[in-house]
């Protein structure tokens, strides 16, 4: 069945806000930024002590960019709201990877290029992210 | 002009999330309750080192009624989440008074209610919340 990038992108986050609510704690999916001007992360999560702000994206394919923007605009909101910055990618049949903001903002460039390689290399899998273990790196 | 409670309600919560912005730090607004069967308040906002959770709402007159399901679910979720929760209510030319969920929680009966006379009796004013200034109280 056709799916717009829109729904996609909203039926991921769904996916996480549910996945996040039942193996982390409280979630909160932010209203429609198009509802004003103010930045906000698509989701904010915290178990009581690590405070969260999540970016996320679906993407069909391996590669995924992000405006420079959007990832300074998540670091701003965290900091001054105290949480931690991360970028969540979905990779079709692959799961999520998740990557620190504040290390994405470093990059050069206009656009920022996620892709499965490099979420592989410097990205976290769901469980490592909250915590539940530490990945093996066969490095 | 005429203005549905919808509307109204709607209103009040923009303008709350704006004056938090202004005067507090980096707030969200949760996206629509009828997208989710989770619990969720209608404003989080923190500055860093506090994370309140907040329900909001506007009365034209001088009461307000809560369910006090919606009261417990507030305070459920700021539990879980490590926030403080509070309900806010805006009265018509009188502005916001801000009380304690979890004092309101242990009241009795079906709902709550609200009255001018307990917010101005036990709620805070805007800066008083934020700890701007302790309110000269005359008892």
């Amino acid at each position: 069945m056709f799916m717009s990038k829109k729904a996609k992108g909203s039926r991921a986050e769904r996916e996480l806000f549910h996945k996040l609510w039942l193996h982390f704690g409280p979630c909160v999916r932010a209203a429609g930024s198009g509802s004003t001007t103010k930045p906000a992360p698509d989701l904010i999560t915290s178990d009581g002590s690590r405070v969260i702000a999540i970016e996320c994206k679906s993407v069909k394919g391996t590669k995924k960019y992000f405006e420079h923007e959007e990832i300074e605009q998540l670091v701003s909101f965290a900091t001054g709201f105290g949480a931690e910055p991360w970028i969540a990618v979905r990779f079709d049949n692959k799961g999520w990877y998740f990557l620190e903001a504040t290390n994405l903002s470093q990059s050069k460039g206009k656009s920022l290029l996620v892709s499965f390689e490099l979420a592989q290399k410097n990205g976290k899998k769901f469980e490592e992210f909250l915590g539940m273990y530490q990945q093996q790196r066969l490095v």
